[in-house]
């Protein structure tokens, strides 16, 4: 059943798409255009059962309208999955069908990377459309532009419980040496933060210890780790009822998506003392700087832009102290209050 | 589960839409663009089940390619229904969402009536989106020119019966007297056909025979009745295992949808020796007229076209003959050979 699940999230379009000759099974899921036509990437994922791919494309979608309306972009919110093995299933031809598809929505849905996809996939697809992103023509990995805005995130974070927002001698502990992890440790230790880093990855921590002035924490002992800011960049859930009564800290801000384990324990941090930014208000850089591929705009632009991250996590933050509510509380009120007042223009892209 | 039902039929895409201010529940079908942009027209019913509701446009999408190819139309097949009560449903707010989710197919779903909707829904449609036909701007009552086509069509038949394609003295029961079965009685009046007519409708059977110079045989007779022409031209599912044995004439053929009960009906007559003309082939002068509206021409033009319906005839008859199979096989490979042979271009409407 497609359409109670749609109503439940409020979702404007849902389509399917097949291609016999290379077995492409596709979901594409339009959660909302109000502000703009819907981007999201492609996850290629084995998925148990049609209905689970469903609920994820279903799930993913919304969430990307609320990312995008948080970050302040002229964008709504969409997402696909592609249902198959991705070793078995993965081939130019798939990527083209794939691009096919893509280009039947006219432009209400600009597709990118995601779980399983790459940017060599996204080259593949272009040939088919002109919506997508995320490409080699692309601004680039944009790692270092998500570090940036969760940077300035945090310094939001810390001013809002210091009361000013200079990361000067604090203590941040960086879960994950990813790209996003290291660039943001390196942003932190310019800033004269006292840097500790954590990775299940030994080599990753040594080679990283070995150039840059940090301390180290076993990755068991990383939640127990007494510090001012703690900074997933690693899974999603690292913060669950498991967890949360070991945190040492302030502040909970990071660039990982889906710090939390369930929703409810952005309720336990706030009842804890913690100040948790919500990981898609904090993250969003990595979107920004996909976005200017399709807005237009260089690598300049979407670091000033994701340094805006910090000036509306903060306002965030006023609101959520005014309402005596969690920030993620605060942060889906800010996007949502965004696209009601907006005009809504459907269909996004009109036909001519 | 949809990819199942879409790959079981080769259905290219399926849509469904959501409008939660006036209720819409929509699923646009798109079977085959090879030849075209998809035509078809919009059911609303209140389907016991959304599965009920996937089924059915499945089908529909995928029996207006065949019609299309069969009718040498530039276009592919796609079906949309909107589902729930329409008396309940009905008004201008919800035909105009829904034209904006036709809309935002771009073009590669032509859209137009069909059960329960009519001109005026198609003209809010049309506010929304070009891709509309069957308005009150369109090109008029298509019922003159299906039943003209569906004269050229008994022609045929005829023809490739007795060996002349001349009506004057032949026998021919017209079975349903709405707007296609009248007009189809008088043209073969005017070509000096001996016409006996049937209606459920008293008062429609009495007022016809006073003006025309007919023959009435009672609706539960009209299967008994010798003649050399049935031309259904009312319900469907008039063939059946119950009527056929009661057939008494050489040819069947005429404007009613879905004239078997089953495809295997189709055989039966042909054991019976009874000349079948497949309905999707023989009434297209509907589609042939709306299609106009598209694809740009008057209705002289369509007059023209529809005459052309039987040539086709005559070319699938001539196949099932050569092959030892039912016109209606016939009729389908024919489709089948103009898709394959056509280059596929996908999209069938570029996003420029």
């Amino acid at each position: 059943m497609v359409f109670p699940s749609m109503e439940d999230g409020d979702h404007e379009q849902v389509s399917y798409f097949t291609d016999p000759e290379t077995g492409l099974q596709a979901i594409v899921a339009i959660h909302d255009t109000t502000l703009g036509p819907s981007l999201g990437g492609t996850r290629m994922l084995d998925y148990e059962t049609e209905a689970d791919a469903l609920t994820d494309v279903l799930r993913l979608s919304r969430a990307m309208t609320y990312k995008a309306a948080a970050a302040d972009l002229p964008l709504g919110g969409g997402k696909a999955v592609i249902l198959g093995d991705p070793a078995e299933l993965e081939s130019e031809a798939l990527f083209e069908a794939y691009g096919r598809a893509v280009d039947c929505l006219g432009g209400r849905y600009i597709t990118s990377v995601d779980v399983n996809t790459g940017v060599e996939d996204m080259d593949v697809v272009a040939r088919e459309t002109d919506h997508v992103v995320g490409t080699s023509e692309g601004l680039g990995d944009p790692s270092p532009i998500t570090a940036h805005g969760v940077f300035h995130g945090i310094r939001a974070c810390v001013e809002s419980v210091y009361g000013s927002d200079s990361v000067a001698g604090l203590d941040v502990v960086v879960q994950g040496l990813g790209k996003v992890g290291r660039s943001l440790a390196e942003e932190l230790l310019a800033r004269d933060a006292s840097v500790t880093v954590s990775d299940v990855d030994e080599a990753a921590v040594e080679s990283f210890a070995a150039d840059h002035d940090v301390d180290v924490v076993d990755p068991d002992a990383v939640y127990d780790q007494p510090c001012d800011v703690f900074a997933p960049c690693a899974i999603g859930g690292v913060v669950n009822d498991e967890t949360i009564p070991r945190l040492e800290c302030d502040v909970v801000a990071g660039g990982a998506n889906n710090v939390l384990a369930e929703r409810r324990h952005a309720e336990a941090l706030r009842e804890r003392g913690i100040r948790y930014a919500p990981d898609y208000v904090i993250n969003a850089g990595g979107l920004i700087t996909v976005a200017k591929e399709h807005l237009g705009g260089g690598r300049e632009e979407a670091y000033e832009e994701a340094e805006a991250i910090g000036d509306r996590l903060r306002e965030m933050i006023e609101r959520a102290e005014d309402r005596d509510t969690t920030v993620l509380a605060a942060a889906e009120e800010y996007a949502e209050e965004r696209i009601d007042a907006a005009e809504r223009v459907t269909p996004a892209v009109p036909t001519q």
